[in-house]
């Protein structure tokens, strides 16, 4: 287990030693004032991410074999530049297999993943429509499958992505589509929660979370939607008797989920269900961006009655934290 | 009480005579091709309208002084013309105040008004946020109002609309709010709450319910919105010692429901409570304008695989009903 | 074979008999003024659409059982109303299977369909990449699959739109592929080449052509690009070792062939070959929109130098015949 | 009075002392690389704003409780760094009330506000209107109103926006009021001339001008339109027999001068007046900006040739001095 | 002179006789539901326009060789269609030259031409700019062209539209400018002026108005901008030392005037006056055609407080005469 | 002849001297930290650019008299800073005429111009309409205007732009039409290929390329469509006779080119050769852009599987080098 987060790091002094383990996300070649070739890594945990160098790269405690997406041993001191801390690297050497733990070195959902997964499976023991239920029992038959579902981020890059994202994603959707469909007599409540946890699987193949949070080639050429809807559709043909009315109503909610062509669906929501599973799954997404922004607000102090800084996924919209900002001065 | 609506009149034969109570929603003065002058009506009551004509207005049997908006009592026979039913009218006058009743001469909510407003107060009684509760009690204690608040329609025109349209629309919402609420940690509940009873009330005075749906000259010089946000500010503001923040947060709610600028609101949601209003906002109204649709194909008798006519609240997109297709054939 | 065709009808004299087979289009149970029953239809053949009136339903001579979709043989004589001219309609049995070509009751290519075909198979033949070689013989070996590319038209809607116009349509671009990758050498032709022969064979299971030109309703709900894309990847999956990265990139071909997301493409092109074909695609449908659109001035006898209706799909332009108009009073 | 400005020390020497006082805009406690805490501020005045450090916050002379926004009396030295000018500080104090003028801390119009205050209190002696006139002398007979309605900067952010630049902007639309109801006998000019008053008078309470040019919290929250319209509707119910009808135009100009939904009017403007204001409005502000930009053009000495930079409220549209460029070489 | 105009035929009595000159603005062959020829005209005059119908074109005393865009002279009598009047024509032949004049067969400005033609070239006498003075003396020295632009509509279309419409707008726009460089010591009056002049003079070939308000074939293909912009820069060329910056100005202002691409001007206002001249062009078209739609509301009696149709230049906005409801009610 | 490249000066070691020719693209007077003034140059050669410092201004041996846009003389040696290297510059004088060719001061097309022109007349030569060959011969007659079209870049900046640059994309275009030509017997060839030659030749005058690339004063006010097509109709107006149909066509193609309104022109492309040219010039536009963006990865060393960086001209996309990725591990 790492015991030194990179979190830890920002509060040592010039030149406190360290030792632990990190994720090599860039590994550049450059050159010094003085003409001299020198390391810049970038290094990530679960934490967060540094910059590291290494400024004798011929020494022979410098490992020469190791590569972007690798884990590493590192050994070294704080160095401070500006308001930033730098790691000088001393030793580095590649890690053995599981000398580490993957979830120490990117973030995790903070959430228990085994009983994510107890939910979502409770929700599909639930169903009283036998196609629906045995469609995705088999998907999840498929234990790689299976196992990069509950491993998958819900979206790229470093922040707001996370291990277990899809997941966690998931299970909040399914909790609001039961709401939803109690709601609406108009609504299939199974068809419904089929397409919440089909609606992004494909996003198991169009990122990849080896060495931080990216895109496979195949996902940027391809799209999740496409690769959502071909394991879907593949699944359906090969269970006997799938009815073909139910197959085109799934596969056309994980089509037109985004909501809008423009968003890069290729087919507008044409059934309740499809029109409900788009609507959550923004919301959805957009409450967890405030909540996300109201977290780091809190860890940064800023004052109760301070706006947000300008929110991305919210057309940078700057948003106030009500309950925080009622309760501040309140005793 | 009116015992002939015009949804029945479509049945008539060919001259079969009629004698019943209309709302008169336009007249207009016509020549004829033989040079004579007639009168054009359309005549309207709960289940739509129907065209009229007196082709003699001097018949002493034809009242002179009646206007657009008029409730009048009209005798005639049905008279076919290509596919569709005309009135061909013989007597015409304007009814007594009380001769017949508000609620079948336009259309109404199938709920039972009361029952709703049961729901409403109920919601209110179980707010702990003793300010948003003695907000809504004394604005909803002005009788005056509040009958305004259980008659209004949703919107303008003949059809989405229809009288307790805003009440029926706004109970839905509470129910999507307290459910919500529930999900999200995030969310003060008797402020969502607050923000969807208040959200629309403006529409009791930007529209008019006398003679069909209509929106007011102040409605259309100042919107909803505004005319809303006055109603509650001053309601507010002679509540002793409401809180500043709570206020402001009301304000905002009511100013930022339609979700984006372009839809008239003058300020972005930056609340989470804002935000999660605006959504189910839309999310209830596309609902409503889906049963909508379908109870108009199931009325047609259109197959249950043909999609609906274009949708115009949907991007002129068409839907298919999903349970009845799923339905269809299945015994 | 049809001796009368619908364009015919048009100069036929008041009362005119004639007896002839057409498909029906529409038909619709109406009342007349005088309250009796009768019957309108919309017949079509491959030159255009006219309106018929069944004005006795009872009679023997008319078929009971008949629906849309179905071709009859009728008898019966010209009516002018207005400017336009109908059919008072005397009998009407349904054909008989074969009795009358498909070919002369929608409207087809000018060109010679085996002729087309054998110049799309020439172009297979020439590929130097025996994976692509393979994956499209392999598909055009189903001779369903082969059948419906032949016959399908390129657009819904009974005008710009024909039996065999979507192997015209892939022909000219392979025309135009041809001559592009020659002139870019950055460009593979044989990729380029495949993507062109298969961007649209979705539209075999989007449209159907009984009766007239329609969506079915799977290509409603999934669209040709899904349809489509799953076609050629199950395809490829079948041939043993066909290389993963050649996959990839026909699929993305076929998913981002519209060029924009808001034209209904999940991706934008990412390939140069991508690219090319979205250009290719889109300037080929719009120059035989032009050509349309001058065809139809020379057949209305509008003056060379009037500029043509508002073109639908270039934006409502009006355009100008260029070589025409340049001719007009030249000798 | 201060005498040393933030101008002046651009063309200070290396270590060249000053004292003086000034605005604090930002304060942050930072670490240097050799560990070391230090104060990184930004300092302004109406000249501009500077870099300030103070390398030894735990000196004596250095005041430990001031906080962003005070005002604060300096000494120190100047020091350069790359192109820019530092403020290296030695002692610090917070001034005392009244020690110096705002005036001199935050940037002004460059007119005499008095005098603006004359023109802007002629143009309503001159309404024929009795109840435009008693509206606007009742809103300023509000002499906290008044006095914040003639410091208000226009706009937020430090260029652009300046003390008195609210009332700068309504005198000059005054003017060209004055002159477009003359050329359109359409209008009315009182209610053109009243709707140009009061268009901006929530900005009063949107903005501050305490430390900088900020947004409130309510301002953030509600914006000027709906502060706006609610100051002036309040004046209005307390004013006896206020006329109804003009009470809604009245409103109506306020709310909808953006001109377009979105830029944040709820309305579009439905009366000429409207439609003047918001044009006027528009083009007003557009003709300072370019003037602004011919400023600093001539202050940085850029050759009358030259295009301006990109103008940010002229969608990054860069514009020639038509009249410099003409001037130029000719004698 | 005519004595019957086209306004006055809508109040004849069925058959009612008439006898006047009228302008042949459409001329269609027919035939009837009886199988024979007729022909179907639209006449026009300054008035408005009306369908006429020739029963029996091989009747001597109809002529046979008139077309489109002639002038023709008819008798015949009043016939009551629905709503409508037509025309059924008895007599007709071709007008001779001067046998009434253009001005009665098109609508005309109701100003007197003369008049607005002395305010234009009093401005331009006004001009300090010998250069700018003599370009306008000279393009206006050509009588052809000078006459053109005095009659010039300044837009197509038979509403919105008249002849010397053009020079009332410049005319209009003259004073609107003349207030705004008094205003804006920043603008340089007369290159304002001269934009004013010039902006829309490429309308006397881009319209044509012989028959109707017509675009002329090379008016679609090029446009006024760049008509316009060649006609003023071939007139400067031949200036003698016309300096060439000003002749740069003055055609970007030409090319600019539309104020953004979309609405077809190749480059944006980049000189202040430019800008002017874009703003001040909107804002008066803008206002004409709010004028028209409220003369319109009085000639159609609507009640003072009813809005207007939807505004086509204005967005589909509906409008509200503040004047005259205000006024209403109050004696 | 220049012997040192900017090019070659980043593999340079600390203190390497060199001694070369460059042109002055940016000359800035700066004060050190140490309060010195110095130069700061930006200097280019075809190869890139590269920071230089003059230490020492007074120093005899450095040129008081140069400006930016002057070829300068420089000697001096290599200086790394992070990871750039800078020129630190002992001498500088002022280049004689002709001491150095422009060719090596700018980046050039890789093609060899006098081939690329050869391709051109040799078009010329092809056409069979008499009028549009005599258009383009005189216009090339004139040997000023010969020699710009040789030379001008066919874009601003120094990436994606070149000498010769204008040329190169003519012939490409020239290719393409002659294909597309052939393919659709609609278009008029010798048209087709009179735009391609004449779309961009305003940019002759629009753009400058003595000291970079730069907009012309008089090009960023009237912009090269309406240079180009003011130069095209002065020629036409020359030549006697010539026909006014294809005077205006010309003309519509060169103001119509950009295809779109937002894009600057100020018609949309109305007849077929326009429509064409349109498309080919968007088309190869960004196949060279994509050229570029691939020959750039390849030169930094980036792997075959990895998309580009994101391309500004394909709305930020990524692109895939097909060719190399698919060829790549191949062997």
């Amino acid at each position: 287990m790492k015991d030194i987060y990179i979190a830890d790091v920002a509060s040592f002094n010039e030149g406190a030693l360290f030792n632990s383990f990190f994720l090599v996300l860039v590994k550049q070649q450059r050159t010094s004032k003085t003409n001299k070739p020198y390391l810049n890594l970038i290094l990530g945990d679960k934490t967060g991410q540094i910059e590291g160098r290494v400024w004798d790269p011929s020494d022979p405690r410098i490992a020469k074999d190791f590569e972007k997406g690798d884990v590493v041993k590192v050994r070294g001191s704080a160095s401070h530049f500006d308001d930033r801390v730098q790691m000088k690297i001393d030793q580095l050497r590649v890690a053995l297999p599981n000398e580490v733990e993957k979830s120490d070195l990117l973030p995790s959902t903070t959430y228990d993943v085994a009983d994510l997964w107890r939910q979502l499976t409770g929700y599909v023991e639930s169903f009283t429509n036998p196609d629906l239920k045995r469609l995705l029992n088999t998907l999840f038959a498929d234990s790689e499958l299976a196992q990069a579902f509950r491993e998958a981020p819900a979206a790229k890059g470093l922040h707001h992505a996370w291990l277990g994202g899809l997941l966690e994603h998931v299970i909040s959707l399914l909790g609001l589509g039961e709401s939803v469909a109690k709601h609406y007599p108009l609504l299939d409540r199974d068809l419904l929660l089929t397409g919440i946890i089909l609606h992004d699987i494909g996003k198991v193949r169009e990122l990849s979370w080896v060495s931080g949070f990216e895109y496979t080639l195949e996902g940027s050429l391809l799209g999740h939607i496409h690769i959502g809807s071909v394991l879907a559709e593949r699944a359906m043909d090969k269970l006997p008797d799938f009815p073909p009315k139910l197959k085109t109503l799934v596969l056309h909610m994980i089509l037109s989920h985004h909501g809008k062509l423009e968003f890069g669906s290729p087919k507008l929501p044409m059934i309740p269900e499809a029109l409900a599973l788009s609507f959550l799954d923004d919301f959805d997404a957009k409450m967890q961006a405030v909540t996300s922004e109201f977290d780091k607000c809190i860890r940064e102090n800023k004052p109760a009655g301070e706006l947000t800084g300008k929110v991305w996924s919210l057309d940078q919209r700057q948003l106030l934290n009500t309950k925080r900002w009622l309760d501040d001065g309140r005793d």
